[in-house]
């Protein structure tokens, strides 16, 4: 069975295996104040030319989301989204556990646009009983976004500038970020980020760790961050795990390095299908492919390769996502290449 | 330097990650369907004589609690604990952030008795304005308590009698499960547990794994409990994570034996400093020891070992606890009790 | 100064005031316990020829949103709502404030749809990830809706069958329902709601009362319904301010006589507007007219006529409320119509 | 049957009724936005020596207390109350469900102490895990107290003080506090309150008004706090009702002058009660008397008298509660006296 079904189908990069067990045995103090927390913080920093960063680390990424936006909105606040976004729709509705609205707004290939932002502020401050109405507090976006695609440098830049005209912290959702950083085409640095929004999170748990999401808040945390991780009950008590795994990662350029990994074999998916004739739903130049495929053909392929399922296209299509990681063997690609 | 500040500072059991090892390429699927978390729950089933149950892996011990609590109440109640229960005072509002009143009762060495509630419920029940206040919805105890200590099978029985007449699930929090089964003394078991509670967790994070804790419904989890698990941010996509931890704690009987080691360890040291002359707070048959040393002692201990600080004794004297785990050595004990 | 802004901008029905007063010196017991309470209740059950519906007061619209909903949904529910409805859009994030998401659904004149809400189910319980969303736990509507628009019987009656094959109550905002049931050609009548709803309410503060609302339930309220309003701060002490007002609107007919008014001005207005060429945005059949003007039209009435400003229509034409209410007076709608 | 319960078994005071009957068909604003409304403001700044207070009006006790402290606390604080404060045990958990735990201390004679307050603090900061709990962020307390006991200038501006050390703003719970205010003996003005805190109300429901309470920000309320006011469903679309009441309620020293009614009749109860034996259970300078009455006392009066249960003294007595009002008539007194 070819599995593609996502990229979290297998457990860490061996490095962070080998790191955690030399490190087994030495005592370190618990929450988050053990070195090696401390060690990857700082290559967190450095990697994104923001030594002044505040990092932590949060073990996946509904908690990331739920707890980023819950300490940063005030509660007169909602945050704006793709209509799209993980957090508007495959969340359970962690948000709005958390009292808050989440705004959902047009996107375009999952992406929110700077002009459609804008002109909702606009009409939203036009308004004279603005009042009685949820305030956008923020704007949360994903890069990649929930359909692999990215945003230019151009977009956030405009995207960033509108947020500060109309004081709204930029939250970007990168569980999937080092898959974009590697992109090819792509004019989107981790120092771009830094300097582009107001926290935004390098994910782990979908290239190459066993869980664990990296927050960076470029200007500072909000006050009393920690104690907010804590009362949403994300304060692993060995706080060790997260800064073992983010340590290696960012040593010797890990991350981007096993990133690589899952966009070449994608890209030589992406390649192979379309000599084949297959259909594409949308262009994405991530690690996830979009596939319309006729249901007789998925129905031929059950027990031979697993995608996950995306949407209905007609009554005879279904679109497949196809999923690659940092740990996806270029035969693998090979296999399902011959077997569509 | 000597470190017995809490049971939480090394990593997991080797047999644990070289079992993430040795597994780490296979494909899994996600959120907990993988054979391994299947496995784990099975043979819990089996360990609590119960096979009935319900079994679901949180990340940590906070998260545990928060979640069972604010699934399991409905919204005109409350939670039932003692006024020194983690869920109380420690937690930085974990509860209330989910909407609900943790009602604190009287306890006695950490622990809170039928009597007690049973008072309570009456009182309240006799209150003809009670609608007007917090109804009591459930009970949270620990076991071993925040003071170490433990319930006998004869006290949980009451109990639980109590919370079956006043219509009150019963929880247990057991982040340090592992040290009350097999303290010196007890007559509580994992089937004793699943036969008196509602739903009580098997700690891991304190007892050999990296991060987790089992939950465990003896007779069923509330409706939808893991669409409310994700809402909460706590379902990890890599469950393999849990699953495979809790395989391996639950495999001939790893999860028993390398609790013993931190009773033996404790038991060593309790007669040791007690034949040093040192001052106990209050007696422990678990793995954290409570003791009262002299301010001057312990700035004199400084650098040489690491306690945890509990809590002002007099002017001159201050309680710290001593707390042993899974992994600490005989010789450690034999170092310390040199050093006192 | 013509005012048209709203239907709220009178203080109350005289009778009201003068019961009020009558009965000001009675000494009465409180939260609602009182004969007035117990009479408008019972007199309330009559009107909807439901006998065995439970019946609660609440001071407003919002609070009656937030309360009812909130007191119906399950954790992992929301409510469905038309993108325009109040909940929705214009009450500060009431319903995300205790925890619940709204989930908008496409709209037709204000109202929603059977068939796009059975889409929307059918489409949910598809998705093979539906556990990590927000279950659709409840329907929404407002009859008339924000556009002042109605539902026919058959139209509730489709809501009413697929919100039952849905498991999801159906709840009818009636903030001006009174306007509602006297609107020439509806064929809903309250023993109509009581059939086809779970939960609705019959909207005072718009309809001659200076405040309240009354929530019946056809087939019961939720268990503890009381602590729960108590609990969102809505249990008004002197209960009797709702019971008079709801004994004296629903003692012979008189909540039926003065909303009639309010649609026999409306429709005056509406044709006398019409023979003036006056462009209407969309049909309303309740006491809400909805007129399109030209800004010029709109800046040289300023000071003579007020208005509700709805929505820009282009540049240069703006989409203005015009209320009349239970207290408007025919010559009021003479002079407007002669001012445009 | 002499009615004691409660003060709110009146209606309202008659020159309110008046004035609701004389303003009813002039059309205002909605919302609080309405001349009334804005005049009653400017009477209360006056009345408090306080001219740049901000003013809002709150239909009811438990949601004004709801609302400021939700609207005032951040995520990570709580509420610091005595044991014995309305919002810590009468409340059904509104201040919970709002996701904010209130923190009881130890009280004496419903009052919170200086000391207490600054003893918790000092203990709470002192702690190095105080980031794991609760921050106390405010202090509640309530003048006159649940026992009907008041605060002196000395005791408000220790407590404020402390509050003020602490960066806590100090909130006066003033459901009763025109009783308060005209108590013998008292030397607390509004003028001390608008001083001394940051935050209270001056009650109306008990003291005259139908419903409405006046919240007062002496340095100005939190940002958007209109916007939660709507959030939380207590936004009056008829805001003139509020006004209007508050508006003659601070005419002419009405509110002071039908509080002291209250205080001659509670006084010449007192005088009474001893004379005849009566045993107080604590002393009370407002107009609620708490007095010990032996159960079968208690069994004959039934059908005579009606007193408020208070709680349980002993086996064969019961604490009661004797309330007087703005309302209560001497001659009423004269015959409970005589009954006794």
């Amino acid at each position: 069975m070819l599995y593609f079904e996502n990229d979290y189908c297998e457990g860490a990069h061996p490095a962070i295996l080998q790191k955690l067990t030399e490190t087994n045995f030495e005592k370190v103090s618990g929450y988050g104040t053990d070195p090696y927390c401390a060690s990857a913080k700082e290559k967190i920093r450095a990697a994104c030319a923001c030594p002044e960063a505040d990092v932590f680390f949060i073990s996946g990424g509904t908690q990331a989301n739920s707890i980023v936006i819950a300490s940063t909105l005030r509660r007169w606040e909602g945050v704006v989204a793709a209509a799209t976004g993980h957090v508007a729709g495959h969340e359970a509705g962690a948000i709005e556990f958390t009292g808050h609205k989440v705004i959902g707004l047009p996107q375009k290939n999952g992406k929110l646009d700077a002009a459609t932002v804008e002109d909702f502020c606009k009409t939203f401050y036009a308004d004279s009983n603005h009042d009685h109405m949820v305030f956008p507090g923020m704007v949360y976006i994903s890069h990649p976004t929930e359909y692999g695609t990215l945003y230019s440098k151009a977009e956030l830049e405009a995207l960033s500038a509108v947020c500060h005209t109309y004081h709204m912290p930029l939250f970007v959702d990168g569980a999937r970020l080092g898959y974009a950083l590697v992109s090819e085409g792509t004019d989107v640095t981790l120092a771009d980020l830094a300097r582009l929004t107001d926290v935004f999170y390098i994910g782990g748990t979908k290239v190459g760790a066993l869980c664990g999401e990296a927050v960076v808040f470029p200007h500072g945390a909000p006050a009393h961050f920690m104690t907010m991780v804590k009362q949403q009950g994300a304060l692993l008590a060995k706080g060790r795990l997260m800064g073992i795994q983010f340590d290696v990662l960012f040593t010797d350029g890990l991350y981007t390095r096993i990133s690589r990994n899952a966009i070449e074999t994608a890209n030589a998916l992406k390649k192979g299908l379309a000599a084949k004739g297959c259909r594409f739903f949308m262009d994405s130049p991530t690690n996830q492919l979009f596939v319309v495929l006729e249901n007789a053909r998925l129905t031929a392929l059950e027990g031979k390769a697993k995608f996950g399922f995306w949407e209905k296209f007609d009554d005879s299509h279904t679109v497949v996502r196809i999923a690659t990681s940092w740990a996806t063997k270029m035969e693998e690609i090979e296999q399902l290449i011959a077997l569509m």
